[in-house]
């Protein structure tokens, strides 16, 4: 009998995702470039049909037609090897699937070359880390829509479920799985580096241990914040060092490493005019976060004026710091959304919004339970412009700004940094200020650029000689 | 007689390149793809040695070897096939310098290229505009040292001067000089966007009028911020609407334009690791403001809660603002000069830090007295991690701080976006701060992804089974 689908590429992930599938009725055949990885993953067997191959035709071979072939190799030039080792062995119609952290400009590229020899492609975003991939990842496949018909039933039914409703829909052609994927990731950057602000307003300013904060967050998490981050937050602090005996946060060095899919986001937007400064500042702090040296040097050198700190009231500030941590969230996803609007609409893409909130409630990072909130928005409004004026979200942040700009403005007069929440503050004031003064910025590049300005009374461009 | 140097690409800098070489005394062979502008430039000469050729062949005959041709054609493809057009022509050792915004990236790749030819090639950063071209730019060649020392007698003549100092000087290898001229523009957006801040603080908050505004930023051009943004922006506020007779400024559109290299400057950061945030916020925005539309929808939707606010003494509050907007200016350059310094050590350029800050004194935007300041910290210590701290800054900021964290806050309790300055006073409390909680970051990642992390306390790499 042959096999329904074929893995490439057995690390942690590739194996889970065998796993997962065998384990809802898929005949797997598995192909690792060295066997140790194969034999390991045989080794987790209970029952399931997973055949291995240790020859990538004989792997081709043994799959039904047209062949569905999932890749979970690392993304960059492996990805490119692998399917030039393939090609020779498929036939027209034969679908070639990308579940790792691609580009999404690396994609549409293959997905072009493929395509011109009758090989179908697909982008896939996953998102769950180890265990997700096992148990149910949230799943954003993009690129040729007839060939995701095709393995639709595989990748709905190896996905997270929520509410009876798989994590996994068609998020549009080319890069398009992958970019959502990038772009969910940038949001996870803002989400953590928000959550971590929040910690410090906390631990820093409000002086709580961190036993108390870990039941901070444990209660947040049965509210409107309820969410995969905050619950891995209120454990984190729970967890004692084997060594010391002290908190284990406590001795962790505090350099934040990144992958790459967070910078893309930022680079991304950037290129496309897109504001996304709460994930770009998100990074930037883990950034300045790894140049630790410098900035033990610096604290030498640099202190904060004496200040008097105000005694506060902690129960009142912690609701009030949950306030501004909910309200950095909306902006952060606010300007993720607007991310994936914008690119929809300069590639024609029709991305769709709502899909898009309500795959991310299950097996991904950044799963919450807000995210039904975005998803009611975009079906109320497929056009919504930005999150921030859907009814909902507008009633929020009405009710929460007064104490978010109190906390940001705490955290300024204390001397903490709080890069996310400040630029979730800055954008929506931005945002909501319908006349600005960025005339001053046009006047200044007219006056020394000659590069024209427009009129808020009179259509045209206009240049002025300044000097005269 | 032979040329000295020809110019090809005869737009308003190509023209007024040509011309101020002729001033000096060059012969200059002039060529443009369209004969109406080299008839336009050939019709403003008054006695200067500038000869029109109307084939490129004729043109590059003109010249005394070995040649030296200068280019000033639109960056991008445009180059290339001028470069192409001309190479048949050529010998070995000729040197071609390119005087456009090119990316470095662009410059390295067409140096490398004519490399394999025996042809030089220089990428130029000019920075000043129009005026500045005819009477003296501000100059930032890189690429090959020799022919560099064959043009620098032209070069340095043409720039601007100031104390005696030319400002030309040569930045470094292959795409050195391009890449100093990109981050220039990103810290020139940084400047404007901090004087539009300043200027919001003063309108907005403080209610003053134009005029007076006018003369505050006259003021503060007699002080420390004495530079030719302040000077244009004095100017700029002065300047009446022939129209309505109204200040032109309230009539200019809020929408601001870009054309590239700020863009190019915050990507090549993101890219390579470098925390340039005021720099990016500064292009978050001119992108902002382009949502014109948007931001006029939104500002009936989401409004400002009713917060009572105090009468602010003017006079204080005027000297808070220019020590804000100070503090601000060192942050950006901080952060600017680190790009500099982070990329030199990343490509092994060996930037001259403390010459790239004498040559911004005269001729290009940004020009400043507070310029002469960052060329001593570098003379002194050249290998100075950071501007804040430089004695010089790390006093003026412990001075300043106080009042610009009251700008600041007073900024967001009033609804005013402070996307610069607020960016700004972070970077410096994240830059002070030898113990963050970025371990937060690192404790989540290793959770959910097993991105493993380090401790303060003992050496490694390590892991935490956090669910058990």
């Amino acid at each position: 009998m042959l096999n329904t689908i074929g893995v490439i590429g057995l690390g942690v992930m590739g194996g889970n995702l065998a796993l997962n599938m065998a384990d809802k009725g898929e005949h797997v055949g598995v192909y690792n470039y060295t066997s140790d990885l194969t034999d390991q993953l045989m080794e987790k067997l209970e029952g399931q049909t997973i055949r291995p191959f240790y020859n990538i035709e004989a792997f081709v071979q043994s799959l039904e037609k047209p062949r569905k072939i999932f890749l979970m190799v690392t993304a960059g030039r492996a990805i490119d090897e692998v399917i030039a080792s393939l090609t020779p062995f498929l036939e027209e119609g034969d679908i070639i699937m990308d579940g790792g952290n691609s580009h999404y400009e690396d994609t549409e590229r293959r997905y072009d070359e493929l395509q011109g020899k009758g090989i179908r492609y697909l982008g896939i975003g996953i998102s769950g880390g180890a265990d997700g991939a096992r148990t149910g990842p949230s799943i954003m496949p993009g690129g040729d829509r007839e060939a995701y018909e095709q393995v639709a039933s595989i990748l709905t039914k190896i996905a997270a479920q929520v509410d009876g409703t798989p994590c996994c829909a068609y998020m549009g052609p080319r890069g398009a799985g992958h970019f959502v994927k990038m772009v969910h990731n940038g949001i996870e950057y803002a989400d953590m580096q928000l959550i971590t602000e929040a910690y410090t307003f906390l631990k820093d300013r409000l002086g709580l241990s961190v036993e108390d904060i870990a039941d901070i967050f444990e209660s947040w998490n049965q509210g409107e914040l309820k969410s995969y981050l905050i619950e891995i937050t209120a454990d984190i602090l729970r967890k004692k060092d084997d060594v010391t005996g002290l908190p284990l946060i406590d001795v962790i060095l505090d350099k934040a490493g990144q992958k790459g899919t967070g910078k893309w986001t930022s680079i991304q937007a950037i290129d496309h005019g897109i504001p996304n400064s709460i994930i770009t500042e998100s990074l930037f702090a883990r950034y300045l976060s790894s140049l630790k040296e410098e900035r033990m040097n610096a604290e030498t050198i640099l202190s904060l004026p004496e200040i008097e700190l105000q005694e506060l009231d902690k129960e009142v500030w912690i609701e009030h710091i949950r306030q501004a941590l909910y309200m950095g969230k909306i902006c952060a996803y606010a300007q993720g959304f607007t991310q994936y609007k914008m690119t929809s609409e300069q590639y024609g893409w029709n991305l769709p919004l709502k899909d898009i909130a309500l795959i991310f409630r299950g097996g991904c990072i950044i799963r919450a339970e807000f995210l039904n909130i975005i998803s009611e928005a975009y079906e109320e409004n497929y056009s919504l412009t930005n999150l921030l004026i859907s009814p909902y979200f507008a009633e929020k942040t009405k009710e929460y700004q007064r104490n978010m700009r109190k906390v940001v403005c705490e955290g300024i007069q204390s001397g903490l940094s709080f890069p996310s929440l400040g630029a979730s503050l800055t954008y929506y004031d931005s945002y909501r200020t319908g006349t600005s003064n960025a005339s001053m910025i046009q006047a200044q590049r007219d006056y020394f650029g000659a590069h024209t300005y427009e009129r808020n009374d009179i259509e045209g461009s206009f240049h002025t000689n300044w000097q005269e």
